[in-house]
């Protein structure tokens, strides 16, 4: 299979990994890139990760056989907007933003008859870089990609985003937009949260400079993610607010239990709620087994 | 420097681990290992981790250079009480416990006259897993150890303990106890209740078998150390509940300032957050560098 000219607008690590990928899996024809960020346009061609710049999102989609949006996902609606009467009429779109539902929305407001070409899109892979520089062909090799259509979405438009996604090497799987945006509330955006307001709390504890120094062994792995790209982090906990919020007050709940028992000295209680936790974290464990699986916080 | 014959007592991951390293650096003669745990204790002799073993903790201590107390925080008040009639008048006795306070003002007052040779130490360095299975020759090489002597103890007695982690590897450094538990409550043991309440929270989803899935990429480098041991974090969780407890409430203050902001729908706060969290977490990146670190998470 060969898709044509495909033009990745948003050449970040996410859609640089993806020309990569697809451009070693000889799936495409010219790769076209189309970012807002100069730097990051001439580091793609200096990389040789796309053939060709375009500043102007428009003329970027004119003439592709696949668009691909990896761009921050508040960023996506005025891509649709942009592109809207510059597809052709087989062409097809897709994007890799990390919520699904406001996307979904988005692109049947804005697409109008191109929105059964529309396949959205999540690669579940990342890593706490960003940037051109940091996009790797195989970012994707053994990785899960989510695809969530909609009832009047063309299969032949999820065959192709799906081909596109196995010639990166990676595993696909469909679901509704609404599932793929509860379950990554908890297991993605809730624990990116969490490292933010981890690193936040120790940044405001004194001394600091002390603090620093001592944090830099196993707090150091369980903040990492915390050096993900405020904007995308922005952009994901507002469109997926709703899921997000869910999520964030029952694990406020969960930590309200543990400093409860704390508070109350119940050895008793303390103990059980460890337990449960190693318990179903060693569940954790041997499921991580079953599947291959990255080292890398996906978003 | 000889110590003569070493007494391990709880003969874990830690305790294991210092007999391996001291007896690897030649700095002791016979080994004794003493635990609760008859199979713990077999498992000691059969990988040649000591010589010897003692369920009788004051028969264990009889005779002994010096006595390494390698057993949950909880379990070290009963151990004091239990050797202060058997040791020598020139035994020196030190501890691996992950708080530092409680464990002093237990030793003042169960150790009496032997007090000015009780050495508070706490190698910064562990795995998730337990058990002397699990100990290593190698555990503290280049890790920190922290003493936290008091005005009465001998400086010979500090210098020997000294002298044993520097043996193991250790970086050896001194802090008064205080300082040592407000630092580790928020580098270690507020990181391991976040970790404790993200898997908790998982669990209570739904549905938890999805979330179980598409958990283990990560979500699972996140919450490694959910898998540590129920009881040695209930006793750490409660030996250092004030200043865990300032550092629980530090962190929900840090956490709702998020979730304030996603309720808004403040992009700008959201974004100012989600900077500030990286911009502190990579100074800490920096200064990680700056230090051998390990990839193990301390407790």
């Amino acid at each position: 299979m060969n898709v044509g000219r495909l033009t990745v607008i948003g050449i970040g690590l996410i859609g640089g990994s993806f020309a990569r990928a697809v451009r070693r899996g000889g799936a495409v024809g010219e790769i076209v890139g189309c970012s807002a960020d100069a730097a990051e346009l001439r580091g793609a061609i200096d990389l040789g990760v796309i053939d060709r710049a375009e500043t102007d999102v428009a003329a970027a989609a004119r003439g592709a056989g696949v668009v691909m949006i990896a761009t921050p996902v508040g960023a996506i609606p005025a891509v649709f907007r942009a592109i809207a009467g510059s597809l052709g009429e087989e062409t097809i779109v897709s994007d890799a933003g990390s919520v699904k539902g406001s996307v979904v929305a988005a692109a049947r407001a804005l697409l109008g008859r191109h929105f059964p070409r529309f396949v959205a899109g999540h690669p579940i892979a990342g890593t706490e870089r960003s940037g051109v520089a940091a996009s790797l062909p195989d970012l994707y090799v053994n990785q899960r990609v989510i695809l969530t259509p909609e009832a009047e979405t063309r299969a032949d438009a999820i065959a192709t985003v799906r081909a596109l996604w196995e010639a990166a090497g990676a595993h696909v799987e469909e679901m509704p937009a609404g599932e793929h945006d509860a379950i990554l509330a908890y297991t993605s955006h809730l624990p990116h949260m969490v490292a933010f307001a981890l690193v936040n709390c120790l940044g405001g504890a004194e001394p600091a400079s002390e603090l620093l120094r001592f944090a830099a062994g196993g707090f150091r792995d369980l903040t990492r993610i915390a050096s993900s790209h405020p904007v995308m982090w922005r952009d994901i906990a507002l469109a997926n607010r709703d899921e997000l919020l869910r999520a964030l007050h029952g694990y406020q709940g969960s930590l309200a239990e543990i400093i409860a028992a704390i508070e109350k000295g119940d050895a008793a209680a303390l103990e059980a709620i460890f337990a449960r936790a190693r318990a179903l974290r060693e569940r954790l464990g041997n499921a991580g087994q079953a599947h291959g699986q990255s080292k890398m916080p996906p978003s």
